[in-house]
């Protein structure tokens, strides 16, 4: 397979933990014949820093004409800090998206039994947690008409949703579910609000062309408990944007580092994979950050390439470092590993040397 | 003190917890020389059963014309069953929260270190854990225009919210802080919002008023991420309608038992103190259900009489059963102690027997 990727290193530990990514990429590239080729380009505070501009036209080009898009972080606090910045790294990325209409947003949620001490969770609520969380990310009520009067009194914002809209990201969710555990469970508040009403309609109706996937309903406040009381429930969850930042969050923290966690957002034409942690500046350049959100991002990119072998084999890699205690500072801050090192390993693992 | 009190027993185990309460409230009224005039009346399956109508007139007049409302819970399989039931129970205590303008809601969260191994948190998470949220319970999606088009291809929900309706709850959260650890919280969404901007201005401009409490802000998704890895952070945390459902459900999770929650809806005349639990129908009438979460809502509302320490009482005779291990089958399913038992044992705790 013959394969163009876009890389974002952007800010912060950005760079050192994507690098590890390729690292391991070009291990898989390697072992099963394969050929990836990067286009390294610019986002973030970086690309502003390099050109004024946190998200330069070249940029969008590239990831257009890519395969797929793997992305570190972005964000540094020098624009953090400064209220009166007119260009702020975040709005890159913000951009990117729109540009790409990356309308999903997909969230794994596993937890490991060697890292269980590390979560605000009970073991017994962790135990055989394996699911995925699609976020609608393009819709909703963060891009509804919204709106202050002038003197202060009186603000709305207006959630909405096409059935369109519900339908292309429903149906990568339900194709998700059929190839795992073939359960759906969409998030709503369908006894309250007509787009909830509009969701479960349409979740309904597509529901007999997957009829080897369960369907069920949550409302949201229910589902806000049940990832706490019992995650091992959920294969596939599904929900709007609002709600979906909501519990993906939530969710996140249940695996007890967020070091560890990937993500990717899906559009029609393109795809891009990150890491859920941000760019962590206070780390950046000492090789001791968690390069596991992002080797995991890749693992999804291959998935997106049709490769679950190789996914599988990346995330077979993770779990062994894990399992062995080749951990980072922030997983052991006493025995740990540097973020280099933790890539060698997974690349020597699907190497073979290992 | 001489208080009118309506007293809504309901449906399920609503009459069984609340007969708990009253005799509370009577050992409180003996022991510190207060009366309490109780006026029972219908709402709910029961108040359909009897009358065909789930909130007859009659109620509204005795709790429009009483101090405060103590309430059971609501709710019956029949009626859940029956899609095509044109009364429910439900809407009998919807429309006596907007007979009454409810437009608060408020929920301690406690945790007891002799109840920590029913939490699905680890027992670290759960130390000093003492929390109440403030959700406001009149505006925003809830209640804001709403519409599906005749094609059902296009949804919308409206949020808003005006000043006042901003004010009075802030008030009232900012009042409970400065009586408690005087730290408020607002949760919002200012970064997408245009209402949460609204909300997070108001507060601002109100907080000069209350130079003893310090406010914070935090994003809801954020929130939903801290109340389970950091929940003692909290004392006073106010929200909008939907963000406190989410948030309030989560939380209630934390403590390991629904059954001995309290909440407390305050309006500008009366106010309803009512246990979080529903009905739940399978438990009535055999004296095991969990009569401490409407107990702690008599403690809630004779806190709101102003009976600070009388509430204090109840408080620790609540504590007293627990620590004692006087508590009820949802607890501790091997020994366990009858509903009327653990009401007795209170009322004796309060008159000074204990
Ligand atoms: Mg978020
Ligand atoms: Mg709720």
């Amino acid at each position: 397979m013959n394969k163009k990727i876009a890389v974002i290193l952007g800010d912060g530990i950005g760079p050192e933990v994507t690098q590890q990514s390729i690292k391991v990429l070009d291990a898989v590239a390697k072992q099963y014949g394969h050929e990836f080729h990067y286009t390294e380009c610019l986002m973030g505070a970086d690309a502003i820093d390099k050109t004024g501009n946190p998200l330069p036209d070249e940029t969008i080009e590239v990831c257009l004409n890519s395969d797929a898009i793997l992305f570190g972080a972005i964000g540094h606090p020098k624009y953090d800090n400064d209220p009166n910045a007119k260009v702020r790294p975040e709005q890159g990325l913000l951009k990117l998206r729109k540009s790409l209409q990356l309308f999903a947003n997909i969230r794994p949620v596993i937890t490991y039994p060697s890292l269980q001490h590390l979560s605000p969770l009970k073991a017994k609520q962790l135990e055989e947690v394996d699911f995925i969380i699609f976020r609608e990310l393009t819709g909703g009520i963060y891009f509804g008409k919204k709106e202050t009067n002038e003197e202060k009194t009186y603000a709305f914002d207006e959630c909405s949703y096409s059935r369109e809209e519900i339908e292309r990201v429903a149906h990568l969710a339900f194709q998700y579910a059929q190839k795992r555990r073939k359960k759906l469970t969409l998030v709503d508040k369908a006894n309250v609000l007509e787009t909830s009403r509009l969701w479960r309609k349409v979740i309904q109706e597509l529901a007999p062309q997957y009829s080897d996937v369960a369907v069920d309903f949550l409302f949201v406040d229910n589902a806000a408990m049940q990832i706490i009381v019992n995650p091992k429930q959920f294969d596939v969850v599904l929900t709007e944007n609002m709600f979906g930042d909501i519990i993906s969050d939530e969710a996140s923290v249940i695996s007890g580092s967020l070091g560890l966690l990937p993500s990717a957002s899906v559009g029609n034409g393109s795809a891009l994979f990150e890491p859920i942690h941000g760019s962590y500046p206070q780390a950046a350049g000492k090789d001791i950050a968690n390069p596991l959100g992002s080797i995991l991002s890749a693992a999804m990119l291959l998935d997106h390439f049709g490769l679950n072998k190789e996914a599988q084999v990346v995330r077979e890699g993770v779990e062994w470092t894990i399992n062995n205690k080749f951990v980072t500072k922030d997983i052991d801050p006493v025995n740990f590993y540097f973020t280099s090192t933790i890539g060698d390993l997974i690349a020597d693992f699907v190497s073979n040397k290992i």
